[in-house]
């Protein structure tokens, strides 16, 4: 499951050289930035909706939008969810904590 | 790096016996639902604020927090990343590609 | 232009009993609260993308739309602009700026 | 209650020459233009999340709050509620409305 990202981003990095009217995200790319932070927008509140209905299957679908539509902005960008998870890595610590996760098992 | 998102929901999941006083994630979960999803309206138009500067910085940096953010809504509501990228995978068809991958590679 | 805002909510009161396909409102409604709650969240980040391109005929449309649809939401809810009204005047005193006026008038 | 949007605009015009410290409006102008549309982001989403529960004091509450920091935004850019007002006049041939209901009366 943990390569689900670095795949998607390899696909998304297909689509830039896809025909605009050849799928979903090369129609996005074709449209434009705005059309893309629109999409963000959207899919945050369809988030934020989905949790106040407390329906579960709606919050991972809208969810998934929303981290789905970041990844195209960051292949828009020439940026890729390696580089946001860096960022929480580097913020939460969280290869510190694996090494003292490894070291505990040792 | 694969890994990130899976440490990070553990992290999450340990801050919720945590006292709210003890760190910001305890805190917003002390506070509900309301506070987290406040924050994942604020987290995305920061997202497309960064996006219309055009600085690759601002974009991961408050795409990390949008993401996060979206972390803490899963892991209040039972849920996790796993969920998320089960989700991406069945609509991409990207354990697919990994078969197709694997196949090549043979 | 002062009435603007009663006389659009008096043509939203109407469009509640129109078919769903006889106009954009009528349709809206039909489609229930979430489709109404969506376009305020679609319309705000417009707003934003509109204020970071420093375009001023856009921040005037989007916030536009985003009035407009915050006024369908009232409409639905059996609400007004009026309310919203009323709280801004409680906040600011505006009504008060108004009587010192009329004082400072005399 | 008509004028309330106008009467509030000439506050938020006053507050433009004010110390940063002097009022929550003179802070948000001083702050900038992101700190506005920040607060246009969170208050969307704030509208929302009342909308969900049904509560119709807090509809009021939130929609007087994004209103209110539309209103920033329109000051802060040189604009006014009268700008928007005229916008949704001529979509909505309110003026015409207006005309109609007046020959009608008489």
């Amino acid at each position: 499951m943990s390569d689900v990202l670095e795949r998607l981003a390899e696909v998304l990095e297909e689509r830039k050289s896809a025909q605009p009217d050849s799928s979903y995200v090369a129609k996005l790319y074709s449209k434009g930035l705005d059309s893309i932070l629109k999409k963000i927008g959207e899919e945050a509140t369809e988030t934020v909706m989905a949790a106040k209905d407390g329906d579960a299957d709606k919050i991972v679908y809208e969810t998934a939008d929303l981290w789905f539509h970041s990844m195209v902005l960051l292949a828009q960008q020439g940026l890729g969810p390696g580089d946001v998870l860096a960022e929480l890595d580097r913020r939460f610590g969280l290869s510190g904590l694996d090494e003292k996760a490894s070291r505990d098992a040792e």
